[in-house]
């Protein structure tokens, strides 16, 4: 096993560690050797058998639950530059009034890139080692992710009206290839797709014309879809449909079409994402903070739709911890649902891992520990009071740890995070710059002031 | 103002203030000074102020928030022992065929008083400075709060089935005066009071009597009330009553009786909690993990209701954090409501902080910072990329900031906390104790197997 030509480049030892991929999915004491960014190999201890073993790095993973870095599967990392701007107001002022006069003034190629450093420095800080993102200026994520070794899906947005990167709706898909083919194999970190903001917001056309060139090329398509009564609302006044109906109708719906949020809809439109392989992006804190309702994740589980989770952007949520969101989801569906064996914890750090990867069409890379797949892998310290004792390691990730428990974190074989400390990203110098970029937004007047109490 | 017999024993300078005191709520770089644990005087900076200023200790807080100590109105502190031990069941299957018999079997002495220990070192280290706590054997509780410098209520509690501390129902009333007389005046940190566990374990009588015992002795009277469908059904079969209606026919509401959870109740019976006074502690974690359902919160804040956040214990949340709850009632009001303008960020604040004093009957010693208050002073580091930017301080409390973010902790005047360290607390002893409990349980066959996905 341990040849000179098979000897790992890091091998991370001891602890308990969650493979995501059966079968055996909790193993104590396991030795993992990581060479060339993959998984060489995952085995069992004794812990003498690491020490009869070499590597450039060992990893001592005594006291840590190591498992699959977690997955965002929807998230706006630039609106970091908005977090707490403007909160607890009704979902179309929130919108209309702050969020998109706010993007249309201070969004820029120098905001998005910023706005994205700060967000995938908190990301790696709470676990995640894959985001999925759709934006504008979206090449400027895609530098982001590869200047901080993180692992992203970056979608370049479309929208009907003027955007800061684009004052018209010309040339929507050779914008769409042109975006394609700049990313398609200039890292291995960064996979392109393409993101249209709604059905209310993009009219069919657009629509149309986007998922054509993800199709053209092979790549993901992204949507919001259905998340307020409201777009269901405006839905039926211009089309007669309901949003999923009007999405099948301009033949939306196949496996590379990821829908974040899915909350208003029935049965029958939930048969239609099942039976096109449609994905969900799921993101509860973003969903009740603005109030929109519950999606219906039981039934989507049910009937076979992966889905995975998204923090969704930083003014909706205000932060991009999927632990958060983990504990979220599982109590959520309880308590809506009546049924406190509704979203079990282990069903639930599946959505988080490998049900994420589905999500994104990269299970085959992502999401699980197993030999081959990229070495993305966290460390979850339990050393702390909050973790006392254990009796269920799946238990205490949704149920009592949060981001700030894990302590180290591995990208494509790269150690990011080490004992807390990155060790990419200059964490003074890109927080200093989005409160720059604050200061800008607040003297402009910007800033919603509470009323109050 | 800086005489030698008015010389401060600790000042805090600099930073963020928000003092839940009306008016003017938020001081930029306050200076406060701290003598004989209760805090002197409020200022506002310049920085130079404090520089001419001497005291026996500065505690610098640049880039902090600081805040009044959160209080957890609702808790059962030695439950730390059970943390994750089953989950993702139904509610009785829970407590009936877990809960209950892992208590008769591991509950005594020694386990309170380790779980508790446990538990404040989670609380202190996530800015709780003051627990309200219901249980067994509570003077070890009670024990535990004054070794670690943490302040409390402690209630012993009462049920009508045999339990650890005592094998009959026998002396309720002179076991209920003897506790409250015993910690009466023992220590500045503690305050008695009384626990039933519910109407549905409690007998009519033994709910009399010891609220009788709770009148006479001057102490608070504390209760689970509406939480679950079940309990509604028992009471309607056992005493044609609704709970509030029941406790209301046996004299039990008045402004000295804390209500947990107050689920399923309808107008009618928030009118009579209303009409009593009666506080209410809100556990939304908890409420939600069990699936037990939304308590009314909004309704009960128009009727004028006091409201505080609890934690419940870590069998059923599974932690001991309040910014999780604040967050977490923040978004399920609005969720469940539709409405996003419901439990706006500050008054959440409120509810963990002076809305949580009031409950407690403790609004004249804590709950917020002024002068002649006890100096219970919590500082949230907000140098963090997840708090980053800061355009409001309670957006950032309530919607991005974690029980981790918190540096610092002052209670009674005494630092129990400094930059995370525990000051007070053996924490690796602390934790290793339990862990051997744990080990017993396991070994017992108390560890729940979940079943396999």
């Amino acid at each position: 096993m341990n040849s000179d030509h098979e000897k790992p480049d890091i091998l991370i030892t001891g602890g308990t560690l969650l493979t995501m991929a059966p079968p055996g999915r909790i193993m104590d004491n396991p030795v993992i050797g990581i060479r060339d960014g993959k998984i060489l190999f995952v085995q069992q201890g004794p812990p003498s058998l690491s020490r009869s073993m070499t590597a450039r790095e060992i990893v001592d993973a005594s006291g840590c639950i190591v498992m699959p870095g977690l997955v965002n599967v929807h998230s706006h990392l630039a609106m970091t530059c908005f977090r707490g701007l403007a909160d607890d107001l009704p979902l179309m002022t929130w919108l209309n009034d702050h969020i998109f006069p706010a993007e249309a003034k201070f969004i820029d190629r120098k905001t998005v890139y910023a706005g994205a450093m700060l967000a995938i420095a908190e990301m790696i800080l709470s676990g995640t080692t894959t985001f999925c993102d759709g934006y504008f200026f979206e090449g400027e994520v895609g530098r982001a992710a590869i200047a901080t070794g993180m692992r992203g899906v970056i979608a370049q947005g479309f929208i009907d009206f003027p955007t800061p990167d684009r004052p018209g709706r010309s040339e929507q898909a050779a914008i769409a290839e042109r975006f394609v083919e700049r990313w398609r194999d200039r890292s291995p970190l960064v996979t392109p797709s393409l993101f249209c903001h709604s059905a209310y917001t993009c009219s069919p056309e657009t629509l149309q014309t986007v998922k054509a060139a993800a199709r053209r090329t092979g790549v993901s398509f992204q949507i919001h879809l259905a998340e307020t009564r409201e777009e269901v609302r405006l839905l039926r006044e211009r089309y007669g449909r309901k949003p999923v109906q009007h999405l099948r109708d301009l033949d939306l719906l196949d496996e590379n079409t990821i829908a974040a949020h899915c909350i208003w809809l029935g049965g029958e439109e939930l048969d239609l994402l099942a039976e096109g392989r449609v994905k969900v992006a799921h993101d509860p804190e973003s969903n009740m903070k603005l109030g929109a309702g519950v999606a219906p994740v039981p039934e989507m589980l049910r009937r076979g739709i992966d889905v995975g989770l998204g923090t969704d952007g930083c003014a909706s949520n205000n932060d991009l911890d999927l632990f958060g969101e983990m504990g979220m989801a599982a109590k959520l569906h309880k308590v809506f649902s009546g049924d406190p064996t509704a979203l079990p914890a282990e069903r639930v750090v599946e959505m988080a891992t490998i049900g994420g990867a589905r999500v994104l069409g990269m299970a085959d890379r992502i999401g699980s520990i197993a030999p081959g797949k990229e070495a993305d892998i966290i460390l979850v310290d339990i050393r702390k009071p909050h973790l006392t004792p254990l009796y269920h390691p799946f238990s205490h990730l949704v149920y009592a740890a949060r981001g700030a428990d894990v302590a180290t974190s591995i990208i494509g074989g790269r150690i990011v995070m080490k004992d807390r400390c990155l060790l990419q990203i200059d964490l003074a110098a890109v927080m200093e710059e989005v409160r720059r970029i604050a200061d800008r937004i607040r003297e402009a007047g910007f800033h919603h002031k509470a009323d109050p109490l």
